[in-house]
């Protein structure tokens, strides 16, 4: 494993974004995105994925020159094609837009078609926290589960994440599978058995052998329950924004995918929650984060340090395999 | 059991709430509501809660005469007071209210403070999706869900609904806990244990056993993910819109409590999907449900029918128990 600071991760992945062609202000944008994730322990999301962005933005599957363009502009929605650039940036401005229609209208809604990943989908109610808004963000990706009872993959993993301004803000970011495909690979390395509900054979009959899941799909989490909510999240996303269906979304990992835009959208809600009182009173999210804490449990992500002001000087982990994938790239790309 | 016509039973209902001081119009939609839930095959959601409105109707824990108030009223978000009134009609209301704003704004969202049950939720996503709008509705209720790890009950079941305007329409409408109560006490009732993940013991633990679980609380669907789920669910109702969190929801059911108004809050999201799309393109609403279907899945509640227009001369079935409490209630009003 490899320490380094947040600043210098940023810096790091600023630069070789810019070195492909991204402008400095998205690259900004996109490298602190990227390393938020890392500081929230989600290695997965965070620089992990760079060199995965940075193999798909030299083969053109990430355009490094894109520009959000309007496609629909009503007082509480704006609709932005993504021309294929970073979902990071973009997203991070829709989350922005959004926000500043919702101080405006009480409630406003951004989608984004045709973008790319993000990252860990929480770092983007952020602008709405900031503010004292209630954020919602959905996003897809690659089709990795069923139909309920079907027998081939149609949904993502069907990422929803909310951030509601209580002190400490709560940050929900999940997935609508009931688990990780890591998991599922840790515990067919490990040779051990899974647990009920987490995955379908490739057939779609419930499985608890590893290798038969990692052949097979992702279950939603929670049985039929999740099935609603991820057909609610792809309704969001690739279904009414478009342009495309999970099911037809490339997988980022796939180099021999790199050429082929994943075609990726997002969906995000802001909520003015200071106007929502039917009361005029506030106090109810003070109350509320007590009663929690007075019953032993806490808030939903209360541990998420704030990524629009992260401490440059606190550290973050990698793998030595992707600090090693980092100085290839930095070598290759001439940094 | 009982057989009766969806018209009759409409019939019925309304005139018990008329008979009960509420005005025709806003008794008409109630009860429509209420037997759309039986028609749904919802029976716990219809007719069955009929009485315990009439006894908080009598004893003032429901006022007949309520009007929805405007306490808020920016272009995209109305928040009414609902005056201790009837959740049906003031939540189809306020979905209308939300529709109509929505097909000007693109978003638009109503919250509705201080009202009561609304039967099953997912009849409120119908204006929406009889309009080709994106309906999602958040509820409360009594809590009956610790937070995670936690030891006492904050949580209601934190009902969701969502409308697609997929063709079938598209009606997501789920609890957030695990399972309703009503399965634990079968599973009491036939002396069975319970699945992994229902319910915890009064203290916590996680229990199979059906008799700890019903002296306990429930648990969320999925685990610690449904839990924060949950918490989304109580933050867009009790926590912002208030009067009162769920933890102070007095139980329905509890004949002592019936004067004590529940102050329920209701939210609702309505959203232009027509004016998603990133392209121009509409057609993968079509796209999905095929491909759905040709998994081998269906779509969320694609068996509901339209509560805005039900047929009169269909069947729906209640309890003999219901049918002698609705027959003592006739005679106790006079009709």
């Amino acid at each position: 494993m490899a320490q380094l600071t947040v600043g210098s991760a940023i810096a790091k992945a600023r630069d070789l974004l810019i070195a492909s062609g991204v402008p400095a202000q998205e690259a900004e944008t996109t490298a602190r995105c990227i390393v938020a994730s890392d500081r929230w322990g989600i290695g997965s999301h965070g620089l992990m994925r760079l060199p995965f962005y940075l193999a798909r933005l030299q083969a053109g599957g990430i355009k490094a020159s894109a520009k959000l363009k309007v496609v629909t502009d009503l007082p509480s929605l704006v609709i932005f094609d993504g021309d294929d650039g970073l979902g990071h940036w973009q997203l991070q401005k829709g989350a922005e837009v959004a926000a500043e229609r919702a101080q405006k209208n009480g409630i406003a809604a951004v989608g984004i078609g045709r973008s790319n990943h993000c990252g860990a989908l929480g770092i983007y109610v952020w602008p709405m926290i900031n503010k004292g808004l209630v954020g919602i963000a959905f996003s897809t990706g690659p089709a990795v589960m069923p139909p309920w009872g079907g027998n081939s993959t149609l949904l993502s993993t069907s990422p929803i994440a909310a951030g509601i301004p209580t002190d400490p803000p709560t940050v929900i970011d999940l997935a609508t599978s009931a688990v990780a495909r890591g998991k599922i690979q840790a515990k067919a390395q490990a040779g051990a058995e899974l647990e009920p509900g987490w995955a379908f054979t490739k057939d779609g009959a419930p499985t608890t052998d590893a290798k038969e899941a990692l052949a097979g799909m992702l279950a939603p989490l929670g049985g039929v329950k999740g099935y609603a909510i991820a057909v609610l999240v792809e309704s969001l996303t690739g279904m009414l924004i478009g342009p495309t269906l999970a099911k037809n979304i490339p997988d980022m990992f796939a180099a021999d995918q790199d050429r082929k835009s994943q075609e990726i959208s997002h969906f995000i809600i802001a909520i003015d929650a200071a106007k929502l009182s039917v009361d005029g009173e506030n106090s109810r999210t003070t109350d509320f984060a007590e009663y929690v804490a007075g019953a032993g449990g806490r808030l939903p992500g209360s541990n998420r340090v704030n990524p629009e002001s992260l401490n440059g000087d606190d550290e973050i982990t990698i793998t030595d395999q992707v600090a090693d994938q980092l100085a290839q790239w930095s070598s290759k790309l001439g940094i």
